[in-house]
């Protein structure tokens, strides 16, 4: 229960933070800034309260981790549904304070969703997103596993971890908005509906297939530390 | 009496680099670089200072701290003192350097003071300012008690601090001028005075809320790592 | 192989990231926003596959760590060849990604190339290139041989490093697109040809020729803390 | 001498970065960037070389660490020299960079140099920059201190001293350009010249005041973990 509770008050700050950063300061810090935020959040809930729970606050690196042997097949659905609530929880609590601004109204601005073609950001096709999220999330979770593995210095994943997210965003805000994270994307869409709502199944299969391949190769030991 | 020391002098630090940023290069450096330097600041205190008095730096941290159950009520009035004469004395020395510019005037410029409500920032309302200073000095106070818990790893705690500090800023700059710290709003607002002083209970108010909550979650083992 | 694998994989990281942000984010980000997700390459890749090979990631910073004594040319061979093919396979899926954009065409968006001379970013003279990459390396790999080596701090290499790495482009970007790794010039220039290619010869010569004075240097003692 | 060698180069890096960004980069990357090349310049040279000679690369450093009576009057000396030739020549190889730029002219363009009054960034008087400098120095030398004394975290010290160093520029770039280091102005007045030279005492005798009484306040135990 205390873990359910780490992993849900961690995605609340994955998406606070990073969602927050984009709805709220958008216009004032860039793309960069977003960047940082996102990047940010692990550093936050991954020092915080990851001693409680390794603060995954992601479906796919959880995926990850249950492929590569690390944690069980019960834990795996406890942390998911943790983190998506997590994730809802934490868009909301976006979407009150945006609406404290007189001119905010989510149809036109949005909360922060993922998405891809015409009319989304750089308008990159389907064919782009699926492969930066999918090529994203596998080189993320390939350094989660790693940092958190043998061989690697105790006490950085946290610093690690989210500088690597940081790096994600600064490829790929303008392709997708960057996912990487099936909570992440589901938070948002279900209160701005339409094409997010349309185009949240990419948001969920690349980055779970990434995340799985990364759990895979991890198990395989190419590229693991371990003999 | 050299923890009040370091208390005060990291509170002038906090003020003088998050403040100073604000009023001193606020217009080259936009949000994104103010919402640094007060991440740094707290880089700054916490491995210069830390050692000393854990470089609490804000009377809503010190409230968490002793409602964990970390420090005595003693110990805690020695400390929120020098913090709010830290911040005073911190928001008096940019204001020395910033009447060094022809041009400056604090009436037009004002002094890195939190606000809400139309004219300040984006215009965001009192009810979405309340909800924002309260949730992040939660979120804030949470990753500082979990960080310096049972379990995170050691000597991390000063950068997990400073960039979950950043992070926050990223968010909420534009609806409050991000506060969380009752010390750095007082600082400023006594020098501005008029909206800035009227405005002040509220962030008092919301960060105490946030961080005393966020210590009895803590102490209540929802948030903490220990069995 | 499995050493070459993670130098594949580490110096796909760098391209994706350095050259994707570049590429894809540029307009958005700016040369600040580039300078750091090609640092965060590094802690990515050194954090998350460095247990393995170290991460290398560059023939230069492998050129030099094989004329400090530290690795065997057989293995060298290995790291450099697998360098150069994970950057290849980097630039092209940025390729593949970017061409999801309606208006892209490599001919007139490059993909991240470096370069000098009229035309190129500042127009800065191919004198000017030459020392500052060459330089630059050196430093690059001092830093690296000296935070591996006897004395530095355990586990803050890849920090370390990977900030060097952005403190070098917020120096160079404007001059040569910054090189400092003759794999990073490779990838982009196969692709994009004509100027890019001609130039290539420079991106190999100068990072190698700093790189191999560095390691000297560091064999010699004048930068190693050894006795 | 290794030691010698050791602050000559990192004083070198220190200028390379920090004085190359804004010479080369400045219109690109804004004083947000350059406050950032600065603090990175320090972590680069504190983990690089650190392990040589601490890495002060700062004669107000050094003077703080011999008043604190942690260097003999002998190396502080050594250390001084080595620190301004480093300075030096650092300033000499981003001039010939920035020779190789047709548009380049040194009268015009400066190289970095540190400054007040009208004329010079935000026009800030006399006493506004004596203030600040004095003020931050006394900061940056207090937390350098603190980091490398007792009770620190073992490892982190590059990363707070690197951290701080872009604080104090996020608040002073406008000011002063930021000095807190005579070494650092003294490089590039030479070449510069003109009011450069005439106002170079004042960021010698500045950041040697705030250094010293950083050093006085530390050796007191005001600032210090030590009992």
């Amino acid at each position: 229960m205390k873990k359910a509770t780490a992993e849900f008050l961690g995605t609340f700050i994955l998406v606070f933070f990073g969602v927050g950063s984009a709805v709220l300061m958008g216009s004032h810090i860039g793309m960069q800034g977003i960047a940082i935020a996102f990047g940010l959040s692990i550093v936050a809930a991954a020092y915080g309260l990851g001693a409680i729970s390794g603060a995954h606050l992601n479906p796919a690196v959880s995926l990850g981790v249950l492929l590569a042997g690390r944690m069980s097949a019960a834990e795996f659905l406890t942390y998911v549904v943790a983190q998506i609530f997590g994730a809802i929880v934490g868009a909301f609590a976006i979407y009150v304070i945006a609406t404290g601004k007189a001119d905010y109204a989510i149809a036109t601005n949005g909360l922060g969703q993922n998405g891809f073609g015409l009319g989304y950001n750089g308008g990159y096709s389907m064919g782009a997103a699926l492969v930066f999220e999918t090529v994203a999330t596998f080189l993320f979770v390939t350094v989660i596993l790693g940092v958190t593995g043998a061989g690697a210095p105790a006490g950085f994943a946290g610093l690690a971890i989210g500088l690597t997210l940081t790096g994600i965003h600064l490829v790929g805000i303008d392709v997708t908005g960057v996912s990487v994270n099936p909570a992440r994307s589901i938070g948002p869409a279900l209160f701005v509906g339409g094409t997010a709502l349309a185009q949240l199944w990419l948001f969920i299969v690349a980055p779970l297939v990434g995340g799985a391949l990364a759990g895979i190769a991890h198990r395989a030991g190419l590229t693991s530390a371990e003999a």
